[in-house]
């Protein structure tokens, strides 16, 4: 089993890592009022596997997206941006009769409220290309919300299946939210399954919350560990990250930056970080830092795809230097 | 048959109009562009029966609605609209897991794209209601939108043919959009099968050419009376309707209006005139005209439904008269 101070061999691949989920339109209301009487919306790049894999390019790894979208002009305007980030796009799918997927989401000052328009999302269909795709990745990463619906959960457990038999990285957001499951209790089931596959899980307060109900930090990485997860990072918001390997005492990271403009995508930017960080054989505590780094900068722009300075800048910035600690 | 110069007599109904159909949300983009380059948003009331209700209900006449929408802030905006305008909905449906439909249209010179995200629409279910509510009606409107998928067309084909077999006033709207029906040929028989089963139909020069391919005015008329319609209303944009029994050569009326400001809904107007006129005990000429009245005074405000004088001014500003013709 890992620990947090312990770094992965990554063998050689020609992708870092690739992505199975969503890319979908966030539209987000421009007043910030109860969604029922928002009038205007703008539209953006949405979809937290699509922001983790801008991300990771950006930080300059090879990424790869299993992602299906609508033969329509929104799918046309997501894969353009992921095309000019160099994502790789040989299984990306487009759906004929099923639109690209849409959430509505009010500008607030609480908790906004989301509305999700699924469509093409759903539809992900097993292929060869999926396969041979990951064949070549180090990590695979899966979010949650393309689970809640067949056959693009069909699909995802397959794949997910080969990966494992395939001894790659397992990187999983374990996010449940009762409402887009036709089956909650099958939900659970399903989304804890995952998890006890999982090498990293990065679950919320809230995440933790919805899985098990009401507890406190220590006994939700307990749970996580109990279901079979590997390493866990317990993200606290304000309070930062709670990173843990089951057998050594918790190390919390506090979060990096006192400025906060925008928290939208800030869990994807840790994710992006903190895969670079394991991909460039850092400990895996050394890239939970450089996870919590990359988010530091995100929270300080607006948009969940703010503009990230080069890895190495941001390791000098933050003092995240694997060699004077002897870590790599 | 009913030629144009007959009225029909009305029995006394609690209702005048119950309309099967759609209400959802047009989100319109505020930029002129094609849809993929747009960014900003403004939503709208809209769904064609809907609007035809809400301007039935503004020239006084007593309607209801069968509808659905999803139990979300969407279904709460939409529904907050409709009785305020005193449309009846004890009819209304409201669905736990789909959502609200939209429909995104772009701000375009030439003929906007468009891209419809089904939801809640699709799944009217029968029930008793229903057929209490037409049982009440004089005239049962029913749109083409509702009818591309499964459980919405049975439970529309169900109702009309209990409507029929009340001797209740078919008002259908027949516009065939192959990209809305799974099985393309199967749309068109059904469109097809509902005309043959209608007092009234009011096609485009544009509904006609998707369900027939190209052709003239003339042929267009003759091919609708050929599979069973009884009056055919052909809307010809600049240059008016053409109005058709059968049997007499077709009447031609033209626009009322030199001012145009915005087209969108107009037809919806010309229906709620020419159901208004109908109801009214107008020849069907004289509501035909009604009709265009009506639309005349939309298209000259913004949206689709800009505000409508109370009936008697519209008549008497556009002179339409008819105990002076002897029409009643």
């Amino acid at each position: 089993m890992l620990t947090i101070n312990d770094s992965l061999e990554i063998k050689d691949n020609s992708i870092d890592v690739t992505a199975y989920g969503e890319v979908l339109i966030d539209m987000i209301s421009r007043e910030e009022a109860p969604l029922r009487q928002c009038q205007n919306f703008t539209r953006y790049f949405g979809g937290s596997p699509a922001n983790v894999l801008v991300n990771l390019q950006r930080l300059n790894n090879a990424t790869a997206f299993i992602s299906r979208v609508g033969r329509d002009d929104f799918g046309e305007y997501l894969t353009a941006i992921l095309e000019e980030e160099n994502v790789n796009l040989d299984c990306m799918q487009f759906d004929d009769k099923l639109a690209t997927p849409i959430i509505f989401v009010n500008k607030s000052k609480e908790t906004p409220s989301w509305l999700p328009y699924r469509g093409a999302d759903i539809n992900i269909e097993e292929n060869k290309n999926i396969y041979e795709k990951i064949k070549q990745t180090a990590v695979y990463f899966i979010g949650s919300f393309i689970l809640s619906q067949n056959p693009a959960r069909k699909t995802a457990l397959k794949s997910i299946e080969f990966a494992l038999n395939h001894n790659k990285i397992i990187a999983f957001d374990p996010s449940f939210r009762a409402r887009l499951w036709p089956d909650s209790k099958k939900g659970k089931e399903i989304i804890k399954e995952i998890i006890s596959e999982s090498d990293f899980i990065k679950p919320s307060l809230d995440d933790a919350f919805h899985l098990f109900g009401k507890d406190n930090p220590e006994n939700y990485l307990k749970k996580y560990h109990d279901i079979g997860a590997g390493i866990v990072i317990l993200t606290l918001g304000k309070n930062g990250v709670l990173i843990s390997d089951g057998k050594n005492e918790p190390l919390q990271i506090p979060v990096f930056s006192k400025k906060v403009i925008d928290v939208t995508g800030a869990g994807d930017s840790f994710w992006s970080g903190f895969l670079s960080g394991i991909i460039n054989g850092l400990t895996i505590r050394a890239a939970a830092e450089l996870g919590n780094a990359v988010a530091a900068f995100k929270i300080q722009g607006v948009g969940a795809l703010s503009s990230i300075p080069p890895l190495s800048e941001i390791m000098s910035y933050y003092n995240i230097n694997p060699s004077e600690r002897g870590e790599i």
